[in-house]
């Protein structure tokens, strides 16, 4: 049996308790599965003297993250500190710069500066593995970066932040509102205090440009992500969409075609014959189109302890085992450099809700304001007015260019018969 | 950049055509994503002459299979001919003696001698790669192997056989009857003249073995597979079966435990609820539990030219970037030997279905001989008697041994109301 695979690792919340404790709980499989034993040597985090549940005396500690890699006997560094930048950032500079891999369930550091630290990694001829970045416990990178590896890919698509997903799940099965979920998730620990990052779909965003790279070859590309949160879905929408036949889901979606890189982030109708449809509550997804393999589909838990866990212990077993490549499955160099492509080029079904004054001559504003911008209605809901007085009118438009439906909302715009801004949310097809 | 990666391809049939088709359609992304190109070299088949729509006269071509190893230059050989012995074999043993990595899709051979074969590819240090054995496209042997290779594996559950899941569909969607829906696939092409491998669950078994070993780190062991066929499913019991709430799905079901290794494919009545039980058509799909990730599912194309081609090239593209290891992502020798599990052991719910004589008495001694086994009904369907004057009882009972089902069923043997062997299906739990 080979030497031990020595483990420092910086961040003892959450998930590095989990790295802790499932490396204990499955040594003797790990090392069979590794062809050697994974220990940890070497921890540091922000306080020393927080209560953790864990035994710490068996490593050694160390104060500064940054010195983690070079202070100990350390083989590989894990870091679960989080950030973008700062000491996680520092961290893994330094990791590489001493030629040490370098594992980390950072999708922030990872899409703001995963091709620095990949380029870094490829000159020291080191590792730099991120499974737990995206999709917690499924193993998507790895899923694209070598299970699909064969294909083109047109398409990515997922269900990537597992808060929206409990948020919008809950409003679909209580007939709630956003922000009552919302303060009820936030009760139970599901939702962070400051929940923007989820809920404005950041963090989706960040695990899109990651994926996004993976399938198409191309430079992790986070700043020309379309951001849209769930924040403006109501319950209304939620109802009216299940009365069409679709699913609220935030859906982070990357296209790859001669019109350059296509990445958006935002709430989509999602038909029920869809995958995607049926991914309840803090579960995550992804699917991947190929050109050979066709649609694959992967699901399971995005978040928590033992799923993120789970992902940062493959990582280890992949370097233990030396199965170790480029970060983005290609060498940095090889990544090509896509234009975004722009949304006024794109063709498609939508949704839109409009919050309406209860008189005569609304819905033909409306309807008027639509034929004028070309585009055509498939289906209208209309019901009676609420407590409130208002009316809403629900809408799924046939096939249009995404341009005319910003020019049918602009005709509305100022309009007096819109008591509040009209809601749009894009239709995924099958 | 580096040689290119020389395949030697044994067999052009649906699956060596695409694997030719892909490497050229995909070159350029190939070459990026493996770090070197990877190019067919030479070639085997039954008939030279055959036109496949391939332009072969670039490729060697070699008559005697088992020399392909060695008569070019060759660093790696890719058998697509199939069966479990044979030619296939020969090959096999012949590439890995010579210390090349040996590529294959074939469940049968890996089923039956992939324990030899891992043995004989760690003696030389070279790669034994079968992706594209289980479940076509999608990368389930990665998912297990790596992916979720941090996990103690309890349970791994697969629809795996595309054939037999297209026919229980198509009986689920049109109501009608096995044979005519079997005959409808053999004209189109989707079942072969021949269906007894596929239908009689013989082909998931193969399947079942590789991801039961996979994931419980137990030496494949096929022989222990218990197997049912969907042979004796009729469009009755579909119709029962939803409703009560399922889907009768063909499910390969391997667990393990203290008890030992349990694996089991027979078609199962899957609770709406569970997401195998939205695994349509000719779809696969895998679900796993790990003690740390929780529940992963897996789903795709499992069968076909370009699935299959896509997880054959994958698997090139690993040896091309030296990515590695174990077959059974262990030594062969640190593979344990689990004891097989009995099924008298097993408790759960199953579903029984009894055609019947139309005349008083008969539920009284269904009822009875199950109460005299200690065996509670849950739900029973009784629907008026048929053209045939017959009558058919559909029963799922509640949780109870599965050995005191069977004494039921032993006691109701013989009886003069029962005009058909009793139909038993076992319900797959959440």
């Amino acid at each position: 049996m080979s030497q031990p695979l020595k483990v420092a690792l910086a961040g003892l919340g959450t998930v590095g308790g989990g790295v802790v404790k499932l490396l204990d709980e499955n040594r003797e499989l790990i090392e069979r599965r590794a062809g050697r034993a994974i220990e940890v040597v070497a921890v540091t985090a922000r306080d020393r003297t927080r209560d953790r549940g864990l035994d710490l005396n068996r490593f050694a500690w160390v104060d500064d993250a940054a010195t983690l890699a070079a202070a100990h006997d350390v083989d590989v560094v894990v870091e679960l500190i989080g950030g973008s930048d700062g000491p996680a950032l520092t961290l893994a500079r330094e990791t590489l710069a001493a030629g040490k891999p370098f594992v980390t369930a950072n999708k922030a550091m990872i899409a703001h500066h995963g091709l620095e630290l990949a380029g870094l990694a490829e000159q020291r001829g080191v590792a730099l593995k991120y499974e737990a970045a995206v999709a917690g416990g499924i193993p998507v990178i790895k899923g694209l970066r070598e299970g699909a590896a064969a294909n083109e890919i047109a398409q990515v698509f997922g269900i990537l932040n597992g808060t929206c997903n409990y948020i919008l799940t809950e409003m679909e099965e209580k007939g709630s509102d956003f922000a009552d979920v919302l303060a009820e998730a936030q009760r139970l620990g599901y939702a962070e205090a400051d929940p923007s990052f989820d809920i404005d779909g950041v963090d989706a965003a960040h695990k899109l440009a990651i994926l996004a790279s993976l399938a198409f070859g191309t430079a992790v590309d986070f700043k020309n992500v379309a951001i849209t949160g769930i924040r403006h879905v109501i319950a209304a929408d939620i109802k009216e969409a299940a009365a069409l036949g679709f699913r609220i889901r935030l859906v982070g979606q990357g296209e790859a075609n001669t019109k350059g890189l296509f990445q958006r982030v935002h709430p989509c109708l999602v038909p029920l014959s869809h995958p995607l449809a049926h991914v309840s509550g803090s579960l995550n997804a992804v699917v991947a189109h190929g050109n050979f393999v066709g649609r694959l589909f992967f699901q399971g838990r995005g978040a928590g302890e033992g799923p993120t866990a789970s992902a940062v212990v493959a990582d280890l077993i992949d370097i233990a085992r030396g199965e170790t490549g480029p970060a983005f499955a290609m060498p940095v160099a090889a990544l090509s450099r896509a234009e975004p492509a722009s949304a006024d080029d794109r063709r498609g079904r939508v949704y839109l809700r409009f919050t309406v004054a209860d008189r005569p001559g609304v819905l033909a504003e409306i309807a008027a304001a639509m034929r004028d911008a070309g585009v055509s209605i498939e289906s209208l809901i209309q019901r009676g007015a609420a407590a409130d007085g208002n009316v809403l009118i629900a809408i799924v438009t046939h096939v249009a260019p995404e341009k005319s439906v910003t020019q049918a909302l602009e005709r509305l715009e100022g309009s007096q018969s819109l008591v509040a801004s009209p809601m749009l949310m894009h239709i995924l097809e099958e």
